[in-house]
């Protein structure tokens, strides 16, 4: 089959690489329907993270089940499937808890599983699934074409930007900012307003992004960045700041942008990896912030948001303004590298 | 009047000084019964924060209304009041938040107020409480003398521990590792308790702290300190960790303590005052941490705990190891610094 490689920064293309094969009775074997390209992806791509070889890449995908092992009890071949992130057991201590991404038994796609044996990246035809059952799940029918994009954000953007505004605690009626125009920050933007969020503000220079956030619920855009921003996100919101922030994007000047848009006692969710990151504590006490930030359990979510993409009632995949095929991997990533796409899509 | 006064580090008297007077028509003139050291007083006391002059200081205190401004209205002379250790008008944005420690009008004891007049502090005979309808909470009668310790915990000491709780997400049933076993860590088991934890882990070194955690509500007390003590409650708690961690103490050592003792997924209250604590925000992602803290708005609390405070379903007043008359209030100081005493009350 084919499957993006990731040979050094910036040198991302299209291998022919072996067929997966079950391993596991556990395991199940997808035909990828459509992936996509991460943010997160772009920290190996630009050589920010080390790239000691190449490296098998991708870590969102739906697709068909092809095979399953013999002890995979809920689903069977030709199922159409959501993978989440990260793959998980569904019942350790820590998927009781929802948090999937901590799973005892998990992984990571396109890592070598604990018998080191090859785990696909999402960016290709097939993908061995190991722990099936926990992990993926299956739609009762087969969607619209139509339908795609949208289903595909439920494995990592969506959930993503949904996690933020569970971290910063969004309630119906209370004040929401969020920093970064990214997809993830237009998911959180989304995921903000479908929690019923009183008042959305959305941070972003970008004349497209800003209306991609005003269709998925921000009430107003501030195209200022850094302290001055932060101080007009705080002027609007009573002179005090928001009741939550949501930070997507994971540096310094991200983290310390959210925290200056926080009201006393207000609560900043990131979700962006953090890259330097470090907070000053002293700086919370007084004013009594809180900060709460991780990977997305995205199958601890996909349950509540699999519905209202369903009904149509949300359309996150709005934020894929650009398709390719998957031999034109590289354009994709090249043209999130340069900002000319909020998020790619690859169709198979 | 005489009020205590810190000269210089470790160099704390009894001046007199002058009688306080109203000086708008807001304020009240309280005649202090009783009033604390607290672990924050122990800081300038220690030479640790800078002390540029004689300052007044004490910020908890319980005590009988003398006499009160024109335009006091839910006040009078001769009730029973207790002052939350910052004063504010629990009518601005922010107290309507239940932040009243960040109020726009408000302050802190024995410190200037915005038109440069003195605030005493509440380590002295008399008090001039600024905004005295939006800052004192006055008995319905006269409480037992009994009663007037567990009372002036809910200056500081109590709701402080409550809100360690309250930022942690303590709930009903679910699992809680408190570090620090001073005055506000004690009471942070207590109020874990009282909200309802399924089970409490006091990390504790002292045998006597011990004793007043377990009869708090502690299930189990850890010994250990540091990485082997946080393991130690992770083993204890589903080889995970805690759900809840109350951090008390504010230390760079004990902040990382009880990050170590937090599920992933966890969250840590912390309330302790930080000194050059600074938080590695990629250490939170992975785990899906989340840290909240700040100076607890004891005013916003102590209606929800004075009722179970009358009623003696909670003793938070056996924290006071040490009763000791004003004039002698350098033997309280020095009993704390040296760690004999948990916290020393004051009586006039």
């Amino acid at each position: 089959m084919r499957a993006t490689v990731l040979h050094a920064p910036r040198d991302i293309r299209l291998d022919d690489v072996p067929d997966p094969q079950l391993r596991d009775d556990g395991d199940a074997i997808v035909r990828v329907v459509a992936s996509c390209v991460c943010g997160s992806d772009l920290w190996p791509y630009r050589g920010i993270n080390e790239v000691p070889g190449p490296m098998r890449i991708g870590h969102e995908f739906v697709g068909i089940i092809e095979e399953v092992g013999a002890e995979v009890s809920s689903l069977r071949a030709g199922d159409f499937v959501i993978a989440p992130f990260v793959y998980s057991d569904n019942t350790c201590k820590l998927c009781e808890r929802g948090i999937h991404t901590s799973c005892v038994n998990g992984g990571f796609w396109g890592v070598d599983d604990r018998a080191g044996r090859t785990v696909d990246g999402g960016q290709g035809e097939l993908v061995r699934v190991p722990l099936a059952d926990g992990t993926l799940v299956a739609l009762a029918e087969q969607p619209s074409q139509e339908l795609v994009a949208h289903l595909l954000t439920l494995s990592d953007v969506f959930p993503t930007g949904h996690h933020a505004a569970l971290l910063a605690g969004v309630r119906p009626g209370s004040t929401v900012a969020v920093v970064g125009d990214g997809a993830v920050g237009l998911s959180a933007v989304l995921a903000a307003k479908r929690l019923g969020a009183g008042r959305i503000v959305a941070m972003s220079r970008h004349e497209d992004r800003q209306r991609l956030a005003t269709g998925f619920g921000a009430d107003e855009v501030v195209a200022t960045r850094g302290k001055e921003g932060a101080a007009e996100v705080r002027e609007m919101f009573d002179g005090i700041g928001a009741d939550h922030v949501l930070e997507c994007v994971g540096t310094k000047e991200s983290m310390a942008q959210a925290m200056q848009c926080a009201r006393p006692g207000g609560r900043v969710g990131f979700v962006g990896v953090p890259h330097g990151v470090e907070i000053d504590v002293r700086s919370m006490f007084y004013r009594n912030l809180g900060v709460a930030g991780g990977v997305a359990p995205a199958r601890a979510y996909i349950d509540e948001l699999l519905p209202d993409v369903l009904s149509g009632t949300v359309t996150p995949g709005d934020v894929f303004d650009l398709t390719v095929p998957l031999d034109q991997v590289a354009d994709g990533y090249r043209a999130m590298d340069e900002r000319t796409a909020v998020k790619a899509m690859l169709t198979v």
